[in-house]
């Protein structure tokens, strides 16, 4: 069953999937290079590593045929999450070189840059940073301080970090191995700044000296992935040609004039920005990966390690049969096939948006302005929010079940022979990285919040109550609809408080998806309500914001439960029929009252649920990790993590001794 | 303000605490010396340390001063628990040494190793291991397969590991400076087996060469604590006189005759465990106080880091005045008091019975067959589980607050320097070791069910089933009696689903304590109530058991809730009145509301509260972090941590560059 299963779960980058599976299993060694190499070996053993899967012609594969990639996003996308399988270190570099550098490039330069630069970045010669975070801003990106001045007396654009807030911060590649950095900073021209865009500068000589003007340093240990040379830049008025400027989007002509067709600097931000979804999109795929090899490692240790003996039996039970065993791992593994399914639906999306090759499939379908059409940009602004939702949750999934996991095997976890603690260590900034898992959240609400308006386009929360009293009769027109929806959804689902049966419906996933549903819609009509109630008394904007941001955050989220439940059911539904759909709906069923039961205050509260059927609930998702347990050592099976990452030790004595 | 709060937060031991708070001062290069240091010299370089401290004369401070100590065991522990603002490693080599080793020849052995070890234990001069834990078993000690078999023809044991399960592991001080061990095997004596044991084997020469017959092996890199060296330890017909065994509790004679004081086998074997209490003591206040360093570095810089701008301000907003970044954080700190107070509470009982000098205040005061009389063997069980059930949330407490502040403090908490990352790493296993938390809170729950009965004491939960067959009527008396607690809690915390002020009361602590006192009994009845079920019902004793083990659990975790509860409560009543005891009474509530709130899904489904009431709750729970949120600073301020271990870069940056 377990064959049919993985392939059903590979879909259809199988191949992709199985070449880098292949490599990971080649380079197995790497995986305990971290425990014993100091440092700076480490890290040069990661990108001896990168640039050898670089020469197979790997990493290019999401890029352009002409800049010798393959025009395989899907594919690419793909590759990458598997790379989580192996050495987080290598996964995080990869993604640093080809994901936000070469995409950086490719995204928001223009063929001059193109053809300059990206053969050299895809295939590795050129080793790159992306350089947005500073010391002193990381979620506020708007609010970054280095600026880029032009000076049309030499053609040149003066880049310059003018106090300690401003030094690059973070940095992945720029330690030891980056050469060039894509500079994020405040375009300066003719004295006036025109927001935050995206320059290539020159940091490093070939021989690896630092270029004059700019000083680097070493951002030191880490908890984790410190095979990734992170670093901080700072700028003493260096002197780049004004080439550099990745022009996609705005354009600064020699004499100094600036010009973009995107008028409106908010949406010009935006724009650029939202090209960079990749990152998003990857770095969740890449949690939840890790996830399946944290539960791989403890599921199967849960099912060979017993402890306390039965009455009348010689042998010890089996972790796994333990029912507290089970209620902390079964449920996270459900989860982990419905965050799963719920990747794939985006990365889908994802592609479909930007192309096969990566170079956006709305190209020549704008809105006159020079930016997308309406339908483009909706899309764009949906897919942003999808992205950043599965991120969220993908991520925080991943840190409580590779820390669950870690508890789950005790002091063998602690051991780094066993490889839970650097999947610990190596994942845990993961809801850091690539926008804060609070802020992405307030992001998907917003979204929701305005129907993806051009005129709410700022990441800046304070933006959405400013916004919310300029739109206050529009949100009132929203809450009528709202209303509307929450009535059909009461009619859809029962409330089964007076039935004689608590446990009536309870597996039907027409009650699991109106559940959610009503959840998501409720909470974020509430929060429209009460930034309109503090919008209308006068309130001061932050303190209206402020006093629902945790409303704010949890609606978001209730929307991401509800997209994630949807994905699984749709994969269940589409799976072949048989014990490949029969687990799967078996899995599913645990998620979907899992979730139900996290929030049941909220439902009780809401009148959605009784005390009665709740515990019946409760009890439900009880018998279905019993249901689950017979199983649980395919279900992971099923994941196809190599088994260089998995045979440890505490697992496989024999293969260690 | 925070002086008087720090003043009485460091209780009747604040000498001790600030002797050790200077110390770690002095050695504030030990703090950063695990990031660049090879694994072995940060292990001699701890050694180095906890050598050094040794000399100064503080490690003796819990010991009889006929050996070298001091006769304060309340300072002893107080000292333990402040070593955990510094290096953790430090501090558990320290209890490994001090705590462990030392503590298992004084309250295991007798005058004669008293004499020949103890002084050296205490001085340093002998370092030690605790050989408990089997590569097979840890949580069932009562399983061990390490053999120590008596051969009259020499007068000697042999200790032998039969197979690989019994391989002792990830036993402190036994990788690198261990010298002699405390080793825990089952002891055989004339063809008959008397259960585990415990006998002094020497390990390694003088010169740090193994002795014939060990296998020593080092347990390799692990997530944290690094400068302690884990290590293996395998015995092959391993020769000591008879004279090894620690035989306060069980002696054997030249002859190979076996006796005790204790005839019944189990209890003899909890006898003997429940002097190494200790152990769980300090673990918890351990991990309660590397909690105070996480929440002071993190609460700092949130109140310096600011992010966004309110509209019309040119500055962006603290992080510490969101409410997102509130609610994240001042929970936990709230909660980090009430531990504080329940450990206290937790140490004095435990001095109480073991006296100043450790060696027992119940001597003497026997039950006429060598164990403890009555009265003190209920005292002795009802410590050990407030010992279990501190330590279990203490431990939790310590992984989720560090947590939640490296994520509150983005990618600047991932980086070394901003010591999170080791905090976090160094705790983990703080769950785990001294007892996993899960069958210490099965420990916990078994106690309340059977009035810490002697005939109960098998820490094997399936005993829990065995038992309740046994006893089924004194169940069902309990359970009438149990019946009228709940009654009366019923009448004297009114249901106030009906009253038009949800809010009536809330802060009223009569009604916190109602409310989670109510929880306990219920959830206890309830796990009888079942447990009898089956048994009546003739079930499989291990289904009956594991059916409920999540139920139980709860129980087991609800009871330490209320523990807790009360022991904040009756620190702020204790507090002198004024600034002081008004800002814990803040925290209090903010404590016990949010403690409400987090099983509010209980309470409704229970009838304890209305949906509305428990969203009243919750807005009070917001607002009582907005009160609290202009102390913040001066709360940790008053944990006393060291500067050395919080003035770290991302808060104090201008010391750094």
């Amino acid at each position: 069953m377990s064959t049919g299963l993985r392939e059903y779960l590979d879909g259809p980058h199988k191949a992709v999937r199985d070449v880098v599976r292949d490599g990971l299993a080649a380079n197995a060694g790497l995986l305990n290079a971290g425990l014993d190499l100091s440092r700076d070996e480490y890290r040069d053993q990661v990108l001896a590593v990168m640039q050898q899967v670089t020469a197979e012609g790997h990493t290019g594969r999401g890029f352009p045929k002409e800049f010798g990639g393959q025009g395989d996003l899907g594919g690419f996308i793909a590759g990458f999450e598997t790379l989580a399988f192996g050495d987080l270190s290598l996964m995080v570099k990869a993604g640093v070189q080809f994901g936000l550098f070469a995409g950086a490039i490719l995204h928001l330069g223009t063929s001059r840059h193109h053809e300059q630069y990206l053969t050299d970045a895809i295939d590795g010669h050129l080793l790159g940073c992306f350089a947005m975070t500073e010391t002193g801003h990381g979620s506020n990106v708007q609010a970054l301080g280095t600026t880029a001045t032009y000076d049309p007396a030499t053609e040149e654009f003066v880049v310059h970090t003018p106090n300690a807030a401003a030094r690059k911060d973070y940095i992945g590649n720029a330690a030891r191995h980056g050469r060039m950095a894509a500079v994020f900073a405040q375009l300066v021209v003719g004295g006036e700044t025109h927001g935050v865009h995206c320059l290539l500068v020159p940091i490093r000589t070939p021989d690896g000296e630092s270029m004059p003007g700019v000083t680097l340093s070493d951002c030191g240990p880490k908890l984790g992935l410190n095979g990734v040379d992170n670093g901080r830049i700072v700028f003493d008025h260096v002197r780049v040609p004004r080439t550099a400027l990745l022009d996609r989007y705005a354009q600064v002509d020699a004499e100094g004039t600036y010009s973009s067709e995107i008028e409106n600097p908010d949406r010009r931000f935006f724009t650029m920005l939202g090209t960079l979804v990749q990152g998003r999109v990857s770095v969740g795929g890449a949690a939840i990966n890790a996830s399946k090899v944290a539960l791989t490692i403890a599921i199967r240790y849960a099912d060979r390690r017993r402890q306390f003996s039965a009455p009348g039996s010689a042998e010890e039970a089996l972790l796994l049969d333990y029912r507290m065993h089970q209620r902390r791992l079964l449920p996270l593994l459900a989860r982990t096939y419905a965050l799963h399914f719920a990747q794939a639906e985006l990365v889908d999306e994802f592609v479909r948006i930007f192309g096969s090759d990566g170079t956006d499939n709305t190209e020549g379908n704008t809105d006159g302005e020079g930016g997308l059409g309406d339908r483009d940009e909706h899309d764009r602004r949906a897919l942003e929010a999808q992205a950043a939702g599965t991120k969220s949750l993908g991520t925080w999934h991943a840190t409580e079940t590779i820390q669950m996991c870690r508890e789950a095997c005790g002091g063998a976890g602690y051991l780094a022979e066993n490889r839970l603690a650097a999947l610990k260590a190596d994942t845990d900034v993961f809801t850091t990285f690539e926008g804060d898992n609070t802020v992405l959240l307030q992001l998907v609400a917003k979204g929701l919040l305005t129907n993806y308006r051009e005129s709410f386009g700022k990441l800046d929360p304070l933006g959405t109550a400013r916004f919310i009293a300029a739109q206050a009769v529009e949100i009132a027109v929203e809450k009528t609809a709202l209303r509307t929806v929450v009535e059909r959804l009461r009619d859809a689902v029962p409330n089964r408080n007076d039935t004689a049966d608590p446990d009536a419906g309870l597996r039907d996933d027409a009650y699991h998806c109106g559940m959610v549903r009503f959840r998501e819609e409720h909470m974020l009509a509430g929060v429209a309500r009460r930034l309109k109630k503090g919008i209308d008394a006068g309130d001061d904007a932050f303190e209206v914001f402020n006093r629902c941001q945790d409303h704010v955050i949890a609606a978001g989220r209730a929307h991401v439960e509800r997209v994630v439940l949807e994905a699984f059911l749709a994969a269940v539904q589409a799976a072949p029929e048989g014990p490949v759909r029969d687990r799967l709906k078996e899995l599913y069923d645990l998620h979907a009252l899992a979730t139900i039961e996290a929030e049941r205050a909220w439902y009780i509260e809401h009148g959605r649920l009784s005390g009665q059927r709740s515990k019946a609930i409760t009890a439900l998702v009880n018998e279905l990790c019993a249901a689950v347990r017979p199983h649980a050592d395919e279900l992971v099976e099923a994941f196809g993590v190599p088994g260089a990452a998995v045979d440890v030790p505490m697992v496989v004595p024999s293969q260690h001794e």
